[in-house]
């Protein structure tokens, strides 16, 4: 069923991390909505990208899976056999899309990745369900641990972690709900809520690998570090290509500036203009819908105030902290290897 | 902060049990919500019924903490200290609590127990996502099973029992809408619904005390049997009281007939309805907007068919069945009592 030219030219650039795991991860997503009856799993299965709004079968560009791969890839180098991880890697990428469904319904978004979103498909009171029975799959997911032989204190600290993670999450998205309309944040506070927002989940994919892997708690902390940095360095460069990326790339209908996104180019502009630029982007900003001369006009100042060359900056010292964080972890020269190639790949995506 | 008078007035009518946990019930919640400091947990705790919309304490009645109620007398009678029970008493509540902050926005309902519905107050954004912090905080309560000296394995059995029960009510939520604007919900149907829907985080809540009490799977298994009976003669008793009861006590503001729910009575009238009458309900359920001859319309054809009669004996049926699961388990007499009080209160409780 999947689109295996798709998948293939979509993840060429990648790291082989990626393509190294992703016919498991594939498989272990959907055996996890295989078993589900009411149409409600159908929903779900259309949202993944395997069938269409009837509930057939169907080739769609799925995503790059970036915590699955990381979780089980953590624990493959922190010396894990990676399939033990796969029932944490499942929830991962579960949790992820059902807080993209969510995020959808809160942001009124009618399309993702160029296809309608469910709450436009289904409207906002199954949307919202779907995503908590996703959400409720996604636990479901973990007690696969003990049947592949975790034991009980060892999955009990890996539901732990990722409930820390999950609440981190949504406690992030509501701060980035109560940024709108506030033209005042600072870098530091919206640095803050993506940490959160973000970083939460893939700061624990890393996290969660290790901690089926190793019992190791330096092995443990090193991987979380690691990927609270590439948090950063994802969301920054996520950032960037909201701003000045491909929008047919993206799979975003207008770019951000249009659509008024409190991200950190916006941010950071706003914090370095002065004078009339600081001026004219507060009274764009006041406006309810913006024109094209308005987004024209914030990008002037955007590259007025350097702020592409800041953000590439500041990602890039994140993916220094990222390997840094390893650093004092023995990992096979390979592994070493991908985590750099990962880094790379991360700075520079354009999807 | 608690009004006493309101709850000691509310819980006048209530069997012993409700009363005896009540006060360790509202400490556990109040300290649940405690720690968070994110504007959101004002709102859960608004909602909670413990300040007003503003963050200020303030008085108004809170709920009867059934399900809470439920997993400390099941932990108690299953020979277990109930505090013992109280992480996965608040867990209940917060995830009851969370479903109905999510089903206010499905439902477009903008008051609750004579209060504005979250989603009325802050928006449907930040609606959606305080009901899904509410629903981590759950998850995070059970921790504190660990800390109370329950063992990982018995900790990672409540986890998974608690997980399965919300699925299945998300799941049957997810049903509740699909029957929507249907005339021809059979009653078995129906009933399969509910079952999900409200039944199984009742059957959850004695057979989380049971689970934390005893090892013996005779006992946890018939506490569980109880649960899915009591969940029955809750909700049709629910039913009935949205179509005959005092909307000043059920907090409604219309009544279920007006809203057109798809609720027992409407549900038994439509399969008995024969002749004029049936054509006289399928019409009027085909309306946008119901009259009030309409309502009394529908009134008589439930009188006719006797709807009442038919959802009392229903009830009394489950009633009978909660005790008889429970006959094989070696119970304090006054145990037993109890649970002949709760059926009792349940078959005729008026809000």
């Amino acid at each position: 069923m999947t689109n295996v030219d798709t998948v293939e030219s979509q993840s060429a650039d990648m790291p082989g991390m990626f393509r190294r795991y992703r016919p498991s991860i594939i498989r272990g997503l959907r055996q996890g909505l295989a078993s589900g009856h009411p149409q409600v799993y159908d929903i779900l299965r259309y949202y993944m990208g395997w069938v269409d709004v009837d509930g057939n079968p169907c080739v769609s560009p799925e995503g790059k899976a970036l915590r699955p791969t990381l979780c089980l890839f953590a624990c493959e180098a922190a010396g894990g056999a990676p399939g033990m991880a796969m029932p944490a890697a499942v929830a991962l990428e579960f949790i992820h899309n059902f807080s993209l469904i969510h995020d959808d319904i809160q942001d009124g978004d009618a399309t993702r990745h160029h296809r309608p979103t469910v709450w436009a498909v289904w409207g906002v009171a199954k949307a919202l369900v779907a995503g908590n029975v996703l959400r409720a799959v996604a636990d479901m997911s973990l007690s696969g641990l003990l049947d592949k032989g975790l034991d009980p204190d060892r999955t009990l600290m890996v539901t732990e972690v990722l409930t820390e993670a999950y609440l981190e999450m949504i406690e992030g998205q509501y701060l980035d709900i109560s940024f709108e309309g506030r033209p005042d944040i600072g870098m530091s506070e919206y640095l803050a809520m993506i940490s959160r927002k973000t970083g939460a989940l893939i700061r624990c994919s890393l996290n969660l690998g290790a901690v089926i892997a190793s019992h190791d708690s330096r092995t443990i902390e090193s991987f979380r570090e690691c990927g609270r940095s590439l948090g950063y360095v994802f969301q920054i460069r996520d950032d960037v290509m909201g701003v000045w990326g491909d929008l047919e790339l993206t799979g975003k209908p207008v770019g951000d500036i249009q659509r008024k996104k409190n991200s950190l180019p916006v941010v950071h502009a706003m914090s370095q203009a002065k004078g009339q630029d600081k001026d004219a982007l507060v009274g764009i900003y006041e406006k309810q819908h913006l024109t094209d001369d308005d987004v024209a006009t914030v990008l002037d100042v955007m590259e007025r105030v350097d702020t592409r060359g800041f953000a590439s900056r500041l990602a890039a010292e994140h993916g220094e902290q990222a390997l840094e964080a390893l650093s004092g972890v023995e990992l096979a020269p390979e592994a070493r290897r991908e985590v750099e190639d990962l880094v790379d790949f991360l700075l520079v995506r354009d999807h």
